[in-house]
């Protein structure tokens, strides 16, 4: 069973303990725990629905809104689906044990870089409880063993989903403390895991901006924060006009709740012409709310200039997710670079151009996580990039950049092979 | 020049300037750039001499002891040394650009996965003033501007190194700023450079724990702590005897003030009475003192017994980094691996063997940077694994883990293409 009602400290020594054995366990083992998993979660569903009940009144009567609601709810369709993620997961290749660099020496030293578990991983996280299961999984698959620490809000569920989790993986041969979970859902709960120095080898939070700086505040352990997207779709001179305009309606409108969304169009001044009035007239019909800057409402044309805002300073950098979008006009590729460069947030940036010196530049020249040439920014994402699935994703540089896969939740090291090799 | 009279934060702001254009500097104009400096330094050798000897003078005259008068040195060979290292880092291979994965997605869109610079690299360090060079050289060549903070020991030196080496960098058509030196060797400065978010990309400290104790108390922006070395030498049942000796004799002796030096060494039960007498033997006539648990004790022999201490239950826990060794008999290799994992740093951890299971137990089980099988862990080093060079070494496990080289100075980015794709 999880160990709910142990301390923090002692959740973590255990998780740490789990994780030698777990480091050395084959991928077949693994596997089979995560189908138990899965199967456990379809038939303790009715368990499951319970505790989520109790979750849901608490939500109605703390007076939470729609959206967190619908975020907490469970219902037999959604533990299936959960259920079926952990099968994904499972099906995926295992990390572990992957050479990813080898050699033999000039001495005859053997050297083989080994990808390894990273030991320990903490996942702190908000009112989804699948993500109690999403997240075990995936550690689970690394050879990592893992704490969880949920909000108050899905205490109940949580409790159950991790409680059914741990049981199966053990009894699948997993050892005990491979899956833990923290029973408190406060700050201090918080802060004792974020200092586990030596014991918990990475944190990750999955949640809003007020989890981040509750973490930042406090850890001690090394954190890698979830990206926030200021994302921008820049239309060269040279692009062909309805590929700019489907790239970027799509980045903009497919899901603009989302961090690879698109928040700001730029437009090449030599394009400008053809593409503005084809572009905002398509954005607009979409529903999407204009602030531009003088030069593009001076090429919008009359018809839609009435419906365009002036852009202020402050909407560069901010990430609307919304149906809002900030439009401006450059005059060449390197001015759109130091723009992303200088007001994006290092996630996902597109370039579309025919001109191969354009898409070089832009290419070698943004600093982010993912750049993209003719192709949307919404294609950041670790299924679509073929990871098989993603635990967040990361804009900051060290480590992990980009989706956060199977592998990026794993460390390495080196293994050196002699016969008797001293130094000299 | 090295801006030395700039505000710590504008020469973070020129680096981070710099930084976007060295991202895309072909790795033939960073190479003349190393050979430039190089010869600057070998043109300019007199005014470097003649720096350092006003930093060797007030070190006299405060008294620094005459190991820390060493570090500060200077003479022509140091700086023919230095230069020439310089060279040997232009011919290493250039990181910046390698393909490190690639797969064309089932929609069409190719993905790669590309070696890039991680933009500014800060380097904080100590007496010696060579790290000046070797640090700036390795950034310059990993495409990353560079910030350099030394010692207020060393600031006459380091002023006029940095100065040569921002000239010829610039004059070989680097952009300005590719290399800074913050003045101040105060902790203000420290703390300034240290909170540089969003502009700095990663902070490299090279020196002891109290610079190290420092950093963490205000870094916000990354740090890669570089290791200390608690490593051990396991000696099992099957090992070779003269194979064991010689390797634990290397791995304490060769160069005992080292991270990698090993400062524990366990020996199977079943092959202590033949391995002991011999081992401690061969350490004792080297000059080494031996810390020793009961078991080793007695089984060292009348001859040797008078000579041992017993170990204290700090011992185990001791980077000694001098001629000392605690020794302790265990009765497996599960035993080994507890104790290498409960009391090591991470770093380095040998095991010498016949036993292919128990190579591989050690191997899977032991979670260090390295780990050896048959071999001295005095070869963890970025020279020795074939890296070229290395700023540091890191026991931590994100990012890199082990010498941290050309490589490791690196981030990656996702570069997609496609021809128009959409997210449906």
């Amino acid at each position: 069973m999880a160990t709910t009602t142990s301390s923090v400290t002692d959740i973590c020594l255990a998780a740490q303990e789990a994780s030698r054995q777990l480091a050395a366990t084959d991928s077949a083992t693994k596997d089979r725990a995560l189908h138990a998993i899965a199967d456990a979660l379809v038939a303790r569903t009715p368990e499951i629905l319970e505790a989520n009940g109790r979750d849901m009144d608490a939500g109605r009567e703390n007076g939470l809104d729609a959206a967190l609601l619908d975020r907490l709810l469970l219902d037999a369709d959604r533990v299936a689906a959960i259920a079926a993620q952990v099968r994904d997961i499972a099906a995926l290749p295992d990390p572990v044990g992957e050479v990813i660099d080898g050699k033999r020496l000039p001495n005859g030293l053997d050297v083989k870089k080994v990808r390894v578990p990273l030991g320990v991983v903490a996942v702190v996280y908000e009112a989804r409880p699948n993500v109690t299961i999403d997240a075990a999984a995936l550690c689970l698959k690394s050879g990592n063993a893992i704490v969880l620490r949920g909000s108050s809000s899905a205490a109940h569920s949580n409790a159950v989903l991790a409680g059914i989790a741990a049981q199966a993986a053990e009894e699948a041969g997993l050892p005990a403390g491979t899956i833990g979970l923290v029973a408190g859902g406060g700050r201090e709960e918080l802060a004792e895991l974020a200092t586990q120095t030596g014991i918990v080898d990475l944190i990750i939070p999955r949640g809003g901006e007020g989890l981040k700086n509750a973490l930042k505040g406090v850890a001690t352990v090394p954190v890698i924060y979830a990206a926030s997207g200021n994302c921008h779709v820049f239309v060269d001179a040279s692009a062909d006009v309805a590929t700019a305009v489907e790239i970027v309606l799509n980045a903009k409108t497919q899901r603009p709740g989302v961090c690879n969304a698109a928040e700001t169009l730029l437009v090449h001044a030599d394009a400008a012409p053809a593409v503005l009035p084809a572009a905002l007239g398509a954005l607009r019909d979409a529903g999407v709310e204009l602030r531009v800057d003088g030069r593009t409402r001076a090429l919008a044309g009359a018809d839609l200039a009435a419906g365009l805002l002036d852009a202020g300073e402050e909407d560069w950098d901010t990430e609307f997710l919304a149906l809002t979008l900030a439009v401006g006009v450059v005059d060449s590729v390197d001015e759109a670079i130091a723009h992303v460069n200088r007001h994006g947030s290092g996630h996902s940036e597109a370039i579309v151009t025919n001109d191969a010196a354009a898409a070089r530049a832009f290419e070698l020249g943004v600093d982010a996580a993912c750049v993209y040439v003719n192709a949307s920014t919404r294609f950041t994402d670790g299924g679509e990039f073929g990871m098989g699935a993603e635990i967040g994703n990361s804009t900051q540089k060290l480590h992990a950049r980009g989706p956060i896969g199977l592998r990026e939740l794993c460390a390495f090291k080196y293994v050196v092979t002699g016969d008797g090799h001293v130094r000299g």
